[in-house]
């Protein structure tokens, strides 16, 4: 494992597997689900509740009106038209907000307002438009209404028991809305990952630094780390700049990865820098590094690994590479969007792979997609991605399985 | 300007302008910018620079080298290939991050690791791949190199005073880690803006309101347009649940119009409720209602008006008309992400009416959810919108779409 540096100060070169970034992606998913907490919803936006979330009860609630008019029962407006009006007795108007105190009859009508609850009697609305007062309480009806228009049922945005948000999807704006529609002000969601983030390098130095001394370089990935972490959900923790001692890069991924569920090495940009890295990294606990290179460009010296369970990744030195690799490989370990589904069908795997299949999603139910591997169509008709793990011979029909979305 | 409701409840009709969408984007534009306010780099993603940072020494500041290799003077490599490969004398190593003790003559050569300070004499870098050592402190040079090959220049990333980011532009992660590289620790940036959120309506209550009475719906829209405001990069500021009386929303507006940079009210959904909005506003200073309705569906009930040097967006009463309106018209700093997609069916639209539609992405389609206005179910099923120009009288199916995502 040792690489010393010759003496021009080259390491030596070792060849570890390198893998593209599908094979990257699709295989190397360490990641643990963090544990779920508790927030209250106006702190909630983007984050990932950690079990769907259901309507305590019907919504609205109630049954409403969609449009300023008049509540009627729709057969007294059968066959009405402008030639032909039918007349109604006004006997009310329901107030926003407040329970009606009349009911609707045969022949009669109560003023609504947009929202109001329909009185009792009544299963329609007729629109203001197709109304005018032919005599004081009496509203001449110019068209005819079916049961049920202009009217929102009472359970019509949710039934009780309705998912009102799925697990997995990180709320958005009107699922906010929705959730306080229904009562609901406190999510459980899952904890942000905790992300620390290591520069190493003998040359690098704080951004705080005022004048540099020749060959010096200030930490530039460390902060656009940080920031790329909190965009994809997480949180970063600053582990500062080691030097490119193995020794000392060891011991402090050591202090981190308890408090860790992920850790972020921007590892150095030569040789030597890298090896040290590797080195320390495999010192660290199994299963240890999953790959050390990418067939990507720019990105190709990315070390990935797992230690003790938490992934470790290992970021080319020059901060664009850095930045890139670490918004395709890492961001998405951060925060990939995982919905729980039933698998529609069986699905065969041979142990000892790792077999990732398309799925569509309808319904709640995982529908596998089958085809030659050199379909794109498969692809893109994916709604996302099961991972049927290397030791399972296969998945069976309503397995409840994760569903990595694309996004 | 009063409006009094009629003896069945309903408002009197008034005539206010109606705009356009386009027309409302375009000439509905009191915002203010904020005042400036220093933050430090950590805490500036996403903010709005009020002015170009510019770099205060050139970047990287010392010519680098790009590779792991040996510094060179170019000449003494012309010629040179796998057969009749070049002789040099390697006199010593560049450390990283440390002055290089060593100057390049002609015939020699310093071992260099990548991001090395180029030593002087040498005006560029021969990659390691294409020496050998001939003997001990010799190596042979198989290829030849150019003046400056290998080599980042001292003001290559950036020259003394150039632009690092333009004013005006959210900070992104990148933009971070070009700042700090060049020791930028704190930016001027625009404060966040202001936005007092109001919900009006007799019958709305609190998110906490945990049993409802008949008629009373829990307040959905303020939750949302918060957070739509944060994804803005505004402060939202809550302005509670106003009655729907005229005295008393002009009350509250007055209130709060001197801490505001932006106001924004739900309405209300019935007609009474939208006129007592339009004349506690009209009530509030100069220049007053710039359009009292929209060409849009939904969200045609839609009020801007300025006081006071402040825009004021009165907004539908129904949460998913609030929610589009808003995301269209008091969203104007946001980037929004926006993919092209086919349409997966026929949506028929009104000449002169701006349509937002509503749409689920699956395998490259927008597929239209249609439903009444009052139903938020739709918005959070929904992935994006489409919006149909004014001039459509609807769109095809398989017309290419932009859809602006939610995120």
């Amino acid at each position: 494992m040792a690489a010393e540096p010759d003496v021009h100060g080259h390491a030596g070169r070792e060849f570890f597997t390198t893998r593209t970034v599908a094979e990257a992606l699709a295989g190397f998913r360490p990641a643990r689900r963090t544990g779920a907490q508790t927030v209250p919803l106006g702190e909630a936006l983007h984050r990932v509740p950690a079990a769907p979330v259901t309507a305590p009860h019907p919504l609205p609630g109630f049954a409403r009106s969609t449009v300023d008019g008049y509540a009627v029962r729709a057969a007294d407006t059968y066959g009405v038209s402008e030639g032909l009006p039918g007349y109604l007795e006004v006997t009310g108007a329901v107030r926003m907000g407040a329970e009606p105190r009349v009911t609707v009859g045969q022949g009669t009508a109560v003023a609504m307002p947009t929202g109001g609850v329909l009185p009792p009697g009544a299963d329609a609305v007729v629109m203001v438009e197709y109304t005018q007062e032919a005599m004081p309480g009496t509203i001449e009806v110019t068209r005819p209404v079916a049961p049920g228009e202009c009217v929102v049922r009472a359970d019509e945005d949710a039934a009780a028991g309705a998912e009102l948000v799925p697990g997995g999807r990180p709320l958005r704006a009107q699922d906010l809305g929705m959730l306080a529609a229904a009562g609901v002000t406190e999510v459980s969601v899952h904890a942000r990952p905790r992300v620390t983030v290591f520069s190493t390098g003998d040359e690098v130095v704080p951004p705080e630094t005022a004048e540099l001394r020749p060959g010096q370089v200030r930490d530039a990935t460390a902060i656009a780390l940080t920031a790329l972490i909190a965009q994809a959900g997480g949180e970063a923790c600053q582990g500062g700049i080691v030097p490119d001692d193995r020794a000392a890069l060891e011991a402090a991924l050591r202090v981190a990865l308890p408090g860790s569920d992920m850790i972020v090495v921007s590892a150095g940009s030569s040789v030597g820098a890298r090896d040290e890295t590797a080195a320390a990294v495999a010192r660290l606990g199994p299963p240890g590094i999953w790959c050390h290179g990418l067939a990507l460009r720019p990105g190709k010296p990315t070390l990935l690994a797992e230690c003790a369970g938490v992934p470790v990744i290992g970021l080319p030195g020059n901060p664009r590479s850095a930045l890139v690799v670490f918004r395709l490989i890492g961001m998405p370990l951060v925060h990939e969007p995982v919905v729980r589904a039933r698998l529609a069908r069986d699905v065969a795997s041979a142990a000892g792979r790792l077999d990732v299949v398309q799925v569509r999603l309808a319904d709640g139910l995982a529908v596998p997609l089958f085809g030659l591997s050199a379909l794109l169509s498969i692809l893109t008709a994916a709604d996302g991605y099961v991972v049927v793990p290397e030791d399972a011979t296969g998945l069976g029909s309503g397995t409840e399985v994760d569903v990595t979305l694309y996004r």
